[in-house]
């Protein structure tokens, strides 16, 4: 019989023990999940940073650590540091359009409400690229 | 003799053979750097993604290794993922004041320049919480 194992015990064809430290993060249904933590740690090393950590913040460390792994097998070399990097210039992009709109308020404040044509041309193309 | 060394054949305790995969990413004078790694991925882990890529991208993916391993280190539940979210939240912040901002611009101009007084106390907390 297989059934009642986790995706972790199955994939490393071994009995699935009652208190199996990867039983309650990587459900039978999911083999995926498993795999690709596997492939990026191993399940030795899944297991001791489960371990360590207090039981109700297990879930979240296995979310965590199953994103970065998926991260790393669709981009080898920058792995989920690429979405920092993106998110990063994301906010770059916010921080000079936000600073150019200041500068349009200044404008049509100074010229008391005269440079109405050149704000809206000006402030429109922002919003699209920093949308997730 | 144990000079001539890299970090990892130090830590392994192992002969450092002349093509080591590990040489040139993990130089003997920084050995927490590889410390970090092995901590996290595994020696062989660590040999294994770095194997599979072009030689010209090993020293990227060393980085973003090390960079994973460090936050993971700091942070045993959310790693670098935890990253991710405050830049996410950044960003929402950011076009949050400049969607606020363009409301400020539409007022002046349909005011014809008498909101001077509201746009400039209204303009101004989010460019500090937007800084890294």
């Amino acid at each position: 019989m297989i059934s009642g194992r986790c995706a972790a015990c199955k994939y490393l064809r071994r009995r699935c023990p009652s208190d199996c430290i990867f039983f309650p993060y990587f459900p039978p249904n999911n083999p995926e999940r498993f795999a690709s933590v596997h492939r990026i740690y191993g399940a030795s090393n899944v297991a001791k940073m489960l371990q360590q950590l207090p039981h109700h913040l297990r879930g979240e460390a296995a979310d965590t650590l199953c994103y970065e792994a998926e991260c790393r097998t669709r981009d080898c070399v920058y792995g989920c540091v690429k979405t920092i990097s993106q998110l990063h210039q994301e906010i770059n992009k916010a921080e000079c359009q936000l600073a150019k709109t200041r500068a349009e308020i200044a404008f049509i404040s100074s010229s008391g409400g005269q440079g109405r044509t050149t704000t809206t041309s000006t402030s429109s193309p922002i919003t699209s690229s920093t949308k997730f």
